[in-house]
């Protein structure tokens, strides 16, 4: 591998049955782009279909765009264009308000579910990650503190703990699929499988794995998810989220934010809330059209492949640059984070460095978009829609470069956001 | 009044010092816009914003723009532009989520201030009309059945019920300023008045009165406020919402959708949630950025007028609009629902008709478009941004000559959206 050339990783970019689809992308000349992770890159569709919306949909046929455009079956629609990228049902999906608030109706929903069960009535146990991404745990928190039953989280350091932390006391489990920092790949089927077997339900956040990895819902048995369509999917800057309920959880997914959007006749003005039947019950309020109509243009190049070729070429973009990396900066005090077995290993890549905030700023100097999380990792993102193997030989030498010459500024300060 | 002729209208418009704003607007031909209560018209500026969004912003500056573009600040610096149109001071409100959500944040952080206080732990009522805008009910509901502790609501059937309803039970009291239907315009500084008196807290739903009437949340000393911001302030469909919170009850504004938004350090990925100080804390999870920017443009048209002035041609549209139909269709069953008197309206006009529905789908055919809500009122919203005094002529005239000829088919089916 590391007797690879450039010409060798031109050659696979020729050979690359995806590479066509970088057509789909408008990419800015000259850079590396690999934060996709954090924020998808823009589809050029996006352009006329903002246009289409704003001067047609919105400018000329004003309200009548609610149903005649579509606008009012959005969050559904998108959410069928979504399901197959997840090994979801039809129905069983909406794209819709964030991440975070997809995912209180989840942990709300469960938490009731589990309350009114015969068996786990008395569990009071919230299992996740203390490396999850921050906002699930404090979504968790907001509704414990607020519940005031005696809720607790458990954070666990390590997934192994999993085997042990999961208990009588479960009432759930909230992981995020993909690490957000280190890249980690959960095994989803194993980890519901355990959940399930020890009384406990399960919600996945998917929001580094939708689009990235191969995610099978229905066929892990997986009890709720949420995710993100800002990154892998492409959808736009906080672009509206997703949230999954399965057929099985769905007469049952009850959840405090009761708006007219999840009422069974929203139109019907009636003074109580009755839940509608089926996944618009996990809708509240009046969705941000604009935003979401970028989400389609996102999902849509994903029609042209399959998650299995993404894949494919995840794994073989992520083993290039770990193994040119681990080659060509051996002498550096560089060190992989993210799982080297492509089993638990997401669509990103993680380098340990003492400097790590400055080279990752003398990075993007160059040309090279990665990014910086706390407290030293240097990440990332590969998606296969639009990174090329040249682009991973180009980062790996560039970022060779930087840290043979010392090429970074060590008192850097820190952005707000990085 | 009734003596206006056509061309008496034509010379109001040319007197309107507001007459110059409506070419901030892109508006359909032939078409006289009487919903913009329901969606505001597209703001010209509104297309440019986006595509420099769109193709600079996210497709060249991509994950920059948090910063440089200014996205992470957005929620506070269009709640800082929206502040002097609702009597609010700077840094006390943020655009943000969906009405529902934030009424959500809103009653969460009153009811737990309440329960908090030495002296009113055990209020549990909510004081609310029945004809609020119903997904205000659902998400007090959501709320009350989720907390489980003997909270309960009391729908009260008019206005003058708040004397005896608002009593030493009584811990919230939420109400929207002008009521969607008929168009009420309560007495905010009144009613919150009473509210305090009796011990409880006032949050007020200003869908219908930002941009449309004067507000001044302050010099109420009302307690929580939210609002739209796709109706009166053309911000796009579906645009994020606001959410006010006075100085005073910052430090006690906590609710349990506290996600890292609203976290005192949201980057420094801290395990648990520390809320921010100030208004931010309002804040939950990521926006939808295409349809926040979209708010600016709908925001600047009012930064060339005051509301004063809008409020002014606001009540001589509305005047004028009554006065020319109880005058030309006196002899039809048309019946004025919306207040008489200047301090109890809106900026809308609604009547009532036993076909409502037929005769709005029959204007709708004509060029004129208002709504239909149920169960029998034809809705008139007046813009005084965009709508002009010989518009209010012409609608009149052809709602005279659709109930003259009895030109709308009584059969005629409902549509799910209207």
């Amino acid at each position: 591998m590391t007797a690879l050339s450039r010409e060798d990783c031109i050659a696979l970019d020729q050979a690359d049955p995806l590479a066509p689809l970088r057509e789909d992308f408008s990419l800015p000349q000259n850079m590396i782009y690999l934060d996709g992770n954090s924020l998808g890159a823009q589809p050029k569709a996006s352009l006329l279909r903002a246009q289409q919306l704003i001067t047609q949909e919105w400018g000329q046929d004003l309200i009548t765009s609610w149903n005649k455009a579509g606008w009012f079956e959005m969050p559904s629609r998108l959410g069928n264009l979504l399901a197959p990228l997840i090994g979801a049902e039809q129905g069983e999906v909406v794209v819709t308000d964030s991440t975070s608030i997809n995912l209180f109706k989840a942990i709300a929903a469960a938490l009731q579910i589990q309350a009114q069960s015969t068996d786990h009535a008395n569990r009071r146990v919230i299992v996740t990650e203390r490396s999850n991404f921050p906002t699930d745990i404090y979504m968790a928190e907001g509704i414990m503190r607020w519940l005031d039953r005696g809720y607790r989280l458990q954070l666990i350091d390590s997934p192994e703990e999993l085997e042990t932390a999961i208990n009588d006391d479960t009432a759930l489990v909230m992981l995020t699929h993909v690490n957000y920092r280190s890249g980690y790949l959960h095994d989803m089927e194993a980890v519901t499988k355990l959940t399930h077997q020890r009384g406990a339900l399960c919600i996945w956040d998917l929001a580094h794995s939708a689009g990235a990895v191969e995610v099978q819902l229905n066929q892990a048995q997986a009890d709720f998810a949420v995710g993100c369509c800002y990154k892998y999917l492409n959808g736009g800057p906080g672009a509206p989220a997703f949230v999954w309920v399965p057929r099985r959880h769905q007469e049952q997914f009850n959840h405090p934010l009761s708006g007219w959007w999840g009422h069974a006749a929203p139109f019907a003005m009636a003074p109580s809330f009755t839940a509608t039947v089926g996944i618009r019950r996990a809708l509240c309020g009046t969705q941000p059209i604009v935003s979401l109509a970028m989400v389609e243009c996102g999902l849509a190049t994903f029609g042209k492949t399959s998650m299995n070729n993404i894949r494919k070429k995840s794994l073989a973009l992520t083993d290039l640059f770990i193994a040119l990396v681990e080659a060509q900066c051996a002498h550096h005090p560089v060190s992989l984070v993210t799982p080297r077995e492509h089993q638990r290993r997401g669509s990103q890549v993680s380098f340990a460095h003492p400097h790590a905030y400055a080279v990752v700023q003398a990075l993007i100097e160059r040309g090279v978009v990665g990014d910086y999380r706390e407290p030293s990792i240097m990440r990332f993102g590969f998606t296969p829609l639009y990174t090329r193997f040249v682009d991973v030989w180009d980062a790996a030498e560039i970022l060779r470069d930087i840290l043979d010459r010392q090429d970074y500024q060590i008192d850097l300060k820190r952005n707000a956001v990085t």
